[in-house]
């Protein structure tokens, strides 16, 4: 069992009302991957860096289970640079800076090596790309999983249609479902977006939590609440991570489980914004992750005899 | 077994997305009582209203278990009234009109019937009319619920920090808790607030659900995510009587009943959005509740077994 994840892997540098740091490793593959590598192993990596990307961190995530194949190294450009500062309320930022750099030509190989993975997490990228890589497998995929932007609804909206069509999971915003569906209210956005293609739609809120959407069934995982959220980077991609890595490891695709699953991503999410970057995601034990599940059954559980 | 509930029942102008009314029965102690009155008997109403206040109203209010002993009629003024608008988005409105009438000289007086009522259901008053009603009965009742809102922080904050000293559980929604604590993260306006006095405080997010804080507890109720909200007026309020009403019912004011007291509040403030004013409410039958409260149990519910 195996989970390919396409993405970036990058440079960020972000202020939040707690401070800013001024470099720091991001892009969406490398959050996927340090969620994703404690529930399952091999993740096999599919990005694209410059000759400045870490071999520190490469070796980190390796060390963690995460394969290297399919990540192109360019040696006469810079990797992928994004610089953004957050409001006071955390839930909206400003992009200040994007220099595409490697990313301008980012064609992604799947490696042999990858053939016969059973889960793909398609990170946030131009949907050509991510209908590139899953034309590129032998095999289909158990579960395709895949996140976008309203970016591209705004300038390349016939191809994600495509490429939903594709797909089983797709994770967005609320903002982005309403932009995708044309439809205010989520519930019938949510019925809009599966009729193009996944069989379930995940619509993140932020601190408000996240809307699993199935048929006619929903559930619902909240976001714990935190005292502090120090950087909202990478949320979105770690939740993505935990999520595909617990159902990797369970190996069940119910919509059962991808409650469970939900909840994971939300928690390892949790972690996420604790401290700049991925660096809380690279202090985890298992230990850690239970009790911070622990804290999500407490938060939702209840009890009752109807009345 | 009894709960007061002290508010205004009046008129309301309202205009949403789908439609408008230009005069609908309305007021906090009126959701209340057609909420709470789905669990407990009687409700003790205090409140003031005029001479234009529909008798038909009143008898379908005592139909249902709800006391009117303690309703003052003013036979020569009209009845409060208030007119809003709703935004697109359903989450903000604007007030058009506040024809205070005969709230201006609401002095509440509670009835000798009423005295002995284990819990106080106080909506959102001057808090100065809440302390006289406290003041007013002669043994404490096992809770005291307070609503309140921003305009009284902004111009009687010391009223109402004094209130919050008598009270059990505190509900606003999160833009009062940031206030009234000074605090951006609901986490530690949580913790300030509960140093007023309330041991449990209740904030409501609207469409995002509501969170109940008490010591080192938090509890997340989801909102039920709907096709439409047709008129979110007094749903407010009839989350809070549905809250109150299946406390007093169950005679248990653990954190852990007040876990499934939240949902039931939901549950009730989810059928009241779905109509006009309290029209909805007026319908439900004890099936339509328990089946709400089991969309509640999907909504939420997952298995776990710890990673």
């Amino acid at each position: 069992m195996s989970v390919i994840t396409v993405g970036t892997m990058a440079f960020d540098a972000i202020e939040t009302p707690f401070g800013k740091v001024d470099k720091i490793v991001g892009g969406s593959a490398t959050y996927v991957a340090y969620a994703a590598s404690n529930f399952i192993t091999p993740v096999q990596q599919i990005s694209i860096v410059g000759y400045d990307f870490p071999k520190e961190e490469m070796d980190e995530l390796k060390v963690r289970g995460v394969e290297m194949d399919g990540v192109e190294i360019v040696p006469d450009k810079k990797s992928f640079f994004w610089s953004g500062k957050y409001h006071i309320d955390m839930n909206t930022r400003d992009t200040l800076v994007t220099d595409l750099n490697v990313l301008a030509d980012f064609n992604p190989i799947v490696p042999d090596s990858y053939q016969g993975a059973e889960f793909l997490m398609l990170g946030n990228l131009m949907p050509k790309i991510q209908m590139n890589v899953i034309d590129q497998l032998k095999v289909r995929p158990k579960l395709i999983v895949l996140d976008t932007m309203n970016f591209w609804m705004e300038i390349a909206m016939d191809d994600l249609k495509e490429v939903l069509k594709k797909i089983d999971v797709l994770l967005v915003n609320d903002g982005e479902a309403r932009q995708l569906s044309g439809e205010v209210s989520l519930v019938k956005a949510a019925k809009a977006i599966l009729k193009m293609g996944p069989q379930f739609l995940i619509i993140k809120k932020g601190e408000h939590g996240a809307l699993l959407f199935h048929g006619e069934h929903v559930f619902f995982a909240p976001a714990l609440p935190l005292e502090d959220v120090f950087d909202p980077t990478g949320a979105g991609d770690t939740f993505a991570g935990g999520f595909i890595g617990y159902l990797a490891k369970t190996k069940d695709i119910s919509f059962e489980n991808m409650k469970t699953a939900i909840i994971v991503g939300s928690a390892m999410a949790s972690f996420c914004v604790e401290k700049f970057g991925p660096e809380r995601l690279k202090e985890l034990t298992r230990e850690d992750i239970d009790a911070r599940l622990n804290e999500f059954v407490q938060l939702v559980n209840f009890d009752i005899d109807l009345v």
